[in-house]
């Protein structure tokens, strides 16, 4: 009765709204005559080449931001469209924005969206052949869940996914877990939306490549105060530790628990991997090499963001642990600057009597690179 | 092997595009000096009202598009930022856009967006009491699964998302179904994404107000042509009814089964519900209608799209009817000019011997009513 009172008067409230505001109604079905025929932007070309179009009738520059690139210039039309064709790109997808006058700018043409909690960007799809693991094939398909929960780590209500793959639902086994980590800015959604690993999984198990495997994917922040400050955050020392000590904290005593609670999955160290990028990277090592009673298998693509102090990063690492430790996997690309505190990295664990395998690959600091980190590491796990 | 090969030349490739490009690495966690601080846009203040603001130095007129509102001028400071400051908005959900110079344009300093096919939005949340029920509280929560599948009725690849309700994994009961269906442009994910039905029903769940129930939100097209064609669809009648019918038949011989396969549903007529708002209304009613021996409950929220010649659209519908019928409800905002079809179809149901559950309410043709009319609708169901 209190809620609907509480309705009623919001709807009063939202009628006087309505009232003083004629009917603009952009949503209906039936809206009279025909809106101007959208402008096609992204235009993907047969070759792979991308013509990007933005309208800005009175800008007086534009230019395209796409991932991995330089910022390109964009020429205006004489119908105030600014437009760029790019050359032929391999097959993949690219996030990207427009700088318009300097001012970071969505393509509202573009439904394809990457969710990021900082810098969200529209993406574009440059088609390639049906091997390629990112391309969803004729196979079947693994599930995404979606779950909430009430963290008292930190304080707060979050999120984190779980992919089950197709053999789940209809087998009585249990699988092993994968962990996957995302970079900072992005939310729990960025390894399926962006990464597409749920599609590269399910190639991966349709080929045999991979053993079938529960994936979860947390939110990977020990405090929110990461976004709040913005990219600043890593001028704050003592936000960055409180991220990655209660990051762990909420892993091992919130999300671990409760994916083992309801899921049929293996709960032993031998059967659990942890894996991230970037700051989700650096989350995976200092998680996975600081409880080795938890984790064997583990893998960091590009990581970065803590100090450059492995000593205190690591202090139970010895040469016994390398007994203990399935794989450690520590992937960069030569073009990402974080490629030598990397180098640095695994250096320090081979002084220490730990050889990880160590990989280089073209490419920078993109999800180019770590799309096809997942696609080479995955294959590893559990075997 | 051969993917190796593949995949080894695509790296090749990034790496020879990477390689004419300078090292932009925008995401690096270690990025040198401090990037400008974010201007903050949508500013909620204590009294509900919201400042916007967006930057474009060059531009002559900005405007706000605000869900349910007529576009409000914005103003330039002296640092090239368009602002203005709405009144006190009752607390709830509400999208926009900036019109720049007549151009449509996302606010990229804010992260929330809205999915949507043709026009996507961003959203801003003007915070309630906890009583209002798309408001997160610290209940239990139910899950959101994300289900792929190759649709031979449409011949592509589609999705659908599943609600489970918080006790569902607890218990070995079996739940009754609604299936909830998205408006014109949207994707699945709408419902959850920005109808947020999950909490509403996490809320009333908890609350005692509804009956546990599992709810699948699958794609509601039936055609993709329907989104290719943009607005322009709604003048090809061809099209349009090739979606109703396509869409019927992959909800009834492609998720439908799925469902029932995988999760545990009563399989039931009286256990089984149907609803959804603007193009996802005619379809509850098309297809809720036209199979009284599957749906006995059925819902539509501002429902529109389907021609006004209710015989051909229900051919099946008589007196007898009304007695297979747990309950039709259909509801309207007097300031949606899709009122008029609505009160015809009431007549006309009404001169068949069918009483309908009549709802007009305050509002337009937006999401404001849309979750009000789920808050009011899933109550009903399954008593």
């Amino acid at each position: 009765m209190q809620r609907s009172l509480v309705l009623l008067s919001y709807l009063v409230l939202l009628f006087a709204l309505a009232a003083s505001l004629s009917a603009q109604e952009k949503k209906s079905v039936e809206s009279s005559g025909s809106p101007p025929a959208p402008m096609v932007s992204p235009e993907v070309h047969a070759d792979g080449s991308v013509t990007f179009r933005v309208r800005a009738p009175n800008a007086k520059a534009a230019k395209l931001e796409l991932e991995g690139a330089d910022p390109i210039d964009m020429q205006k039309n004489d119908r105030n469209i600014w437009r760029v064709t790019t050359g032929p790109l391999p097959p993949d997808y690219y996030g990207y924005s427009f700088a318009i006058d300097g001012v970071r700018t969505l393509d509202a043409s573009n439904h394809s969206l990457v969710p990021n909690l900082l810098t969200p960007d529209n993406f574009v799809h440059v088609l390639g052949p049906s091997s390629l693991p990112w391309e969803v094939n004729d196979v079947a398909h693994g599930e995404i869940h979606h779950h909430f929960y009430r963290s008292t780590v930190v304080d707060d209500e979050r999120d984190y996914y779980v992919y089950t793959p197709p053999s789940y639902h209809n087998s009585g086994q249990r699988y092993p877990v994968l962990y996957l980590l995302h970079g900072f800015s992005d939310d729990a959604s960025a390894w399926t939306a962006v990464g597409r690993m749920n599609v590269i999984f399910d190639n991966l198990i349709a080929e045999g490549k991979i053993k079938p495997m529960i994936v979860v994917m947390p939110l990977g922040y020990g405090t929110m105060e990461m976004i709040r400050l913005g990219w600043d955050t890593w001028n704050h020392p003592d936000v960055r530790d409180t991220n990655f000590k209660r990051f762990t904290e909420t892993l091992l005593t919130e999300v671990m628990p409760r994916v083992e609670g309801e899921y049929r999955v293996v709960k032993d160290r031998n059967s659990r991997a942890i894996a991230g990028l970037s700051m989700g990277g650096s989350e995976s090592l200092l998680t996975g090499l600081n409880h080795l009673d938890q984790f064997t298998w583990i893998g960091a693509f590009s990581s970065g963001g803590i100090p450059e102090d492995f000593d205190k990063d690591f202090p139970l690492l010895n040469a016994k642990s390398a007994q203990q430790l399935h794989l450690l996997w520590i992937a960069c690309g030569t073009e990402d600057h974080l490629i030598t505190v990397n180098r640095n990295l695994r250096a320090w664990l081979k002084s220490k009597g730990i050889q990880p395998t160590e990989i280089e690959t073209p490419g920078m600091h993109t999800w180019m690179v770590w799309r096809r980190n997942l696609v080479e590491f995955a294959p590893l796990l559990f075997k």
